[in-house]
């Protein structure tokens, strides 16, 4: 196939003939397939039942500190959690607070209680007139999602391979005082699979923001998530905390990371590592919060990982099931799309997405296409801020869901889709 | 013994004296009892152990709807966790929005999501220069502690054996637009044990706030936690929502509760009922923060007590448990204490405390007393906003946590601790 920017307005047309007879056949399937989300699938999920049984009546529930976890009380987690959360998240004990089920529902808290309380002693964030945080593009909607909500306004910082671009990044926080943050996903980043570099991780920690109350919320979400077995295809990341404390700089960043992809979703631990000081400042709101997170639920994944091993492991397993997932999505779009010279798609060695940037112009309508032939993707523009993505071309795709022949369906779907939206709009130019 | 307030100053100095070599004795005890908190003790704790192995890996997590609880998703709960947590409310599901483990956590969020974002439409809360709630006294110190953190003005309401004083309520909501929410316990309320009657609930139902976002914080954490097995010793109280429904006024209450003090306290699940437009209100906010909660343990708890039967029958065997703990209170209390003719004392039928009135001005040197003799109570003004007991005089008694043997110490201890204060008090004041 010749690159479609070669293709005269007849050769065009033609193609545009034989894509609308292909859809025609894709739509008499009468498809019903979901792809929007990150979730794992049922075969994952089934990796992890011994979680439901390894407390069971006879089980001691008693922490090495004497607490039952069956009563009320410790807020912030039992000891024992804090210890496998911080080898998972490469930080010591006492930088660990551990939450409920959901990451996504502690970083909603800590910006909350920034905006309602203030961050150490600062002005509270509704107080002032703006407040503005920085959105690396594209990235996860349900972070912007929380910043729309606060009406915090949202500035696009280009990302590529080595991470968001740290020029534009330390300009602007060094310069704005009402710039309060910055969304990071730092490992097998949502959607493209990006890992920052060491030089982008060190500028990180060497940020020198206007804003004494800006944080730094690095989502760690993919940490230990990798699709190959072998170390040297896992991305390698700095530790954020490290860095930052050795360059003294040790509160501004807050870690979020949870087991929610490594056992049950929406059933695990969260977690956040932070500095002595930001751990200080956020208990002394959060112990007004709640008594406590479940610890028996903590407990359960103590005794269910043992230890850091005991969640590698799993993730090898987990491994086993995407990792032909992700190849076939990128084998597929290697025969079907990479003639077509006009598309283009990012190749991750971890995480739960595949990034693929159509034609300028054409992601709302191939996302529009695939829906009436019953194939659901992610909303075109859902990775930016506002749901605008200014060039309509990225499209987040989560093959993690669907079975590998469901997914070959989609797959079909969509990249007949691709083509037939930009032959589209190719002819729509002339 | 003669009434204390008989006592001439010489009798009241060699009361005094004989107190002393009491307390003396008692002290060689060197007692570390912690009567502080409402929580249940190991032998309530151990009733529900069955609850761990509930699930195990053969069990079925698909929900009626076709939902795999170990997924994402399903915010507001899954339908059959909202049908149990519906039956025991006393509401229809469709009122039902099932959270995590905390109700303590479910108020503070509804709150916060007023003072953020309002109600309804409204203004934020945050944006107003004054907000204020009331309180009846004494009340719980976790409520009272939410609306400090938020600067929310309090205002005490008196409390009586019939619920807190209705003339009061209704003129300061009816006129001052500031006043935004009241705290109710409304059933075996913290610390009184008091129950409102149904002039109070109809009352309640009627209220005309002159804000539009006025909302009643119904706190039902004791609905089912009766002391005593036969029915016409239960506490009844008229179910709030369908009055409010009934007299056209569905919007003006949240209702919360949870399991926590069914099975096991901070790992069960917290519910919110309230009107159709409130849960569309709440949703739309609570979609941001969260995914969804726990639905893992929704099931388990589900499968754990089937229906509302399986609820109240594990309800019966914790009353077998705490009835005799509170009963020697009241024996105690009775013969030790009935005769000073200075202190008096709440004999609920429910709930988790025992409300002791000391004469005025001595609370707090009771519980310092206690505390220097190794028994922990709870803080002196702890019940009160501002921990200001006006009076001085109101101490929370925790039967539940310490053992028989425990509590007889303890209870040893309290009574000739406020024998001592009372007479020392009344010494200072000849």
């Amino acid at each position: 196939m010749s690159s479609f920017l070669d293709l005269n307005k007849e050769e065009l047309q033609v193609l545009k003939c034989d894509l609308e007879k292909e859809l025609e056949i894709l739509k008499k399937l009468n498809l019903k397939l979901d792809m929007s989300r990150g979730k794992p699938c049922k075969e994952q999920l089934d990796l992890s039942m011994d979680l439901l049984s390894v407390l069971d009546k006879h089980s001691n529930l008693i922490c090495k500190d004497g607490t039952d976890c069956r009563n009320y009380g410790v807020l912030g987690g039992i000891e024992e959690a804090k210890e496998l959360l911080a080898s998972f998240m490469e930080n010591r004990i006492e930088n660990i607070l551990i939450y409920g089920n959901s990451s996504l529902n502690v970083m909603y808290t800590i910006l909350m209680q920034a905006w309602v309380f203030g961050i150490m002693g600062s002005t509270p964030w509704c107080k002032l007139d703006e407040v503005k945080f920085l959105c690396p593009v594209p990235g996860y909607d349900r972070h912007f999602a929380i910043c729309e909500e606060f009406g915090i306004k949202m500035i696009n910082i280009p990302m590529s391979e080595t991470g968001p671009d740290m020029d534009m990044i330390e300009k602007y926080v060094s310069s704005d005082e009402s710039i309060k943050g910055i969304w990071c996903i730092p490992k097998y980043s949502n959607p493209d699979g990006y890992t920052y570099s060491d030089d982008t991780v060190k500028r990180f920690a060497r940020l020198k923001p206007k804003a004494k109350d800006f944080r730094i919320f690095w989502d760690n979400a993919y940490t230990v998530h990798h699709l190959y077995e072998e170390k040297e295809k896992h991305d390698h990341i700095i530790e954020i905390l490290g860095e930052c404390e050795k360059v003294n700089n040790p509160d501004i960043v807050y870690k979020f990371a949870s087991t929610s992809k490594i056992c049950f979703p929406g059933s695990g631990i969260a977690s956040l590592a932070a500095s002595t000081e930001n751990i200080k400042d956020i208990k002394k709101h959060l112990k007004i919060q709640t008594i406590g997170y479940d610890k028996v639920n903590q407990l359960r994944h103590v005794y269910y990982f043992k230890n850091l091993l005991g969640i590698k492991s799993k993730m090898l397993e987990h491994a086993k099931i995407l990792r032909p997932k992700f190849e076939l999505v990128l084998k597929t779009f290697d025969k079907e799309l990479s003639d077509t010279g006009i598309v283009r798609w990012t190749k991750p060695k971890g995480g739960y997405f595949i990034s693929f940037y159509a034609m300028n112009g054409t992601a709302k309508d191939i996302v529009k296409k695939c829906a009436e032939l019953g194939v659901k993707l992610t909303d075109a523009g859902a990775s930016y801020p506002y749901h605008n993505d200014p060039d309509d071309s990225n499209i987040r795709i989560a093959p993690t869901y669907p079975n590998i022949e469901e997914l070959e369906i989609a797959l079909n779907v969509f990249t007949t889709c691709v083509k037939y939206v930009t032959v589209e709009k190719l002819l729509s130019n002339i």
